[in-house]
C-alpha cells in the first residue's frame, strides 16, 4: 500500500508519540532522520542539534522514570514538496498531573517514508 | 543586488528581531507571510494559526509595555528548496531581567524574499 503524503506524515507523527508512550527506544530511533540537521527542543531544554545529541536525549528520557500518556489535539499539517510540518497540542498525563505542550514537528521525505528532522515542544502556561 | 539564499534567510531572520526590538509593527507585518499557514507560538502561549491571529498577537505585544533587547546566538540555518528553518537562542534583556528562549523560525521563499511562516519560542529553564 502506498500512503498519500498526508497519511504518511500523520503516520510518522503518530509513531513519534507512540514510541514515546511505549518507551520504545528503537522505534523512536526509526522515527528520526539520522543526520546533522536533526534538531530537538524538549520543553524547557536548550536546543539539541545533530542525531547523536538527539538520540542521547531520548535514550535518557525513555530510560528515565517518567511515564507519559499523550492525547494529541489541534493537529495541523502543512507540506511543501519534501518538507512537512505538523503543529499540535500534546495533552500530557503523567500520573495525576496534566499539562499541555505546544509542539512543532518537521518531517523530511525519504525513500523509507517521512522522517522527523525537528521537534520543538514548549509548555503552555495555564490561564 | 541579489542575495544568496543563505544571506536572504539571515536577513529575514534579523529583520524579525529588529522589528520586535524597535516595536515596529509595520516592519513586523512585512516579515511574515500573510497566509493561513502563518503560525506563531510565543513562549508559554498556545499555538496561534493564520495571519490574522498572528498579526493580532504582534499588535498587542508591540503596543504593550515590554521592552526587549535580543542578542541572538547559536544560530543554525537549514534550507530545502523553497523552505528554510533557523534555530537559535534568543538572549533576552528586559530591564534588569535576562533569560534565554530557544527559537525555531521557518521561512518560505517568495517573489519578494524569504517570509516567516512559523515562529516557535520556548523558555529555556536555568540549570
Amino acid at each position: 500500500m502506498v500512503l498519500s503524503d498526508l497519511d504518511g506524515i500523520l503516520v510518522a507523527n503518530a509513531d513519534f508519540y507512540d514510541a514515546h508512550e511505549r518507551r520504545d527506544f528503537d522505534r523512536m530511533c526509526a522515527v528520526w532522520e539520522h543526520s546533522d540537521r536533526a534538531t530537538c527542543v524538549h520543553p524547557g531544554w536548550p536546543i539539541l542539534r545533530g542525531w547523536d545529541a538527539v538520540r542521547d536525549s531520548w535514550e535518557r528520557i525513555l530510560n528515565g522514570p517518567g511515564r507519559n500518556q499523550f492525547i494529541t489535539t489541534n493537529v495541523s499539517v502543512e507540506q511543501h514538496g519534501e518538507i512537512a510540518w505538523v503543529t499540535l497540542d500534546e495533552n500530557l498525563m503523567q500520573g495525576a498531573r496534566t499539562g499541555t505542550v505546544a509542539a512543532t514537528n518537521m518531517f523530511g521525505r525519504s525513500s523509507t517514508g517521512w522522517k522527523l528532522i525537528l521537534h520543538h515542544g514548549s509548555p503552555v502556561m495555564a490561564g
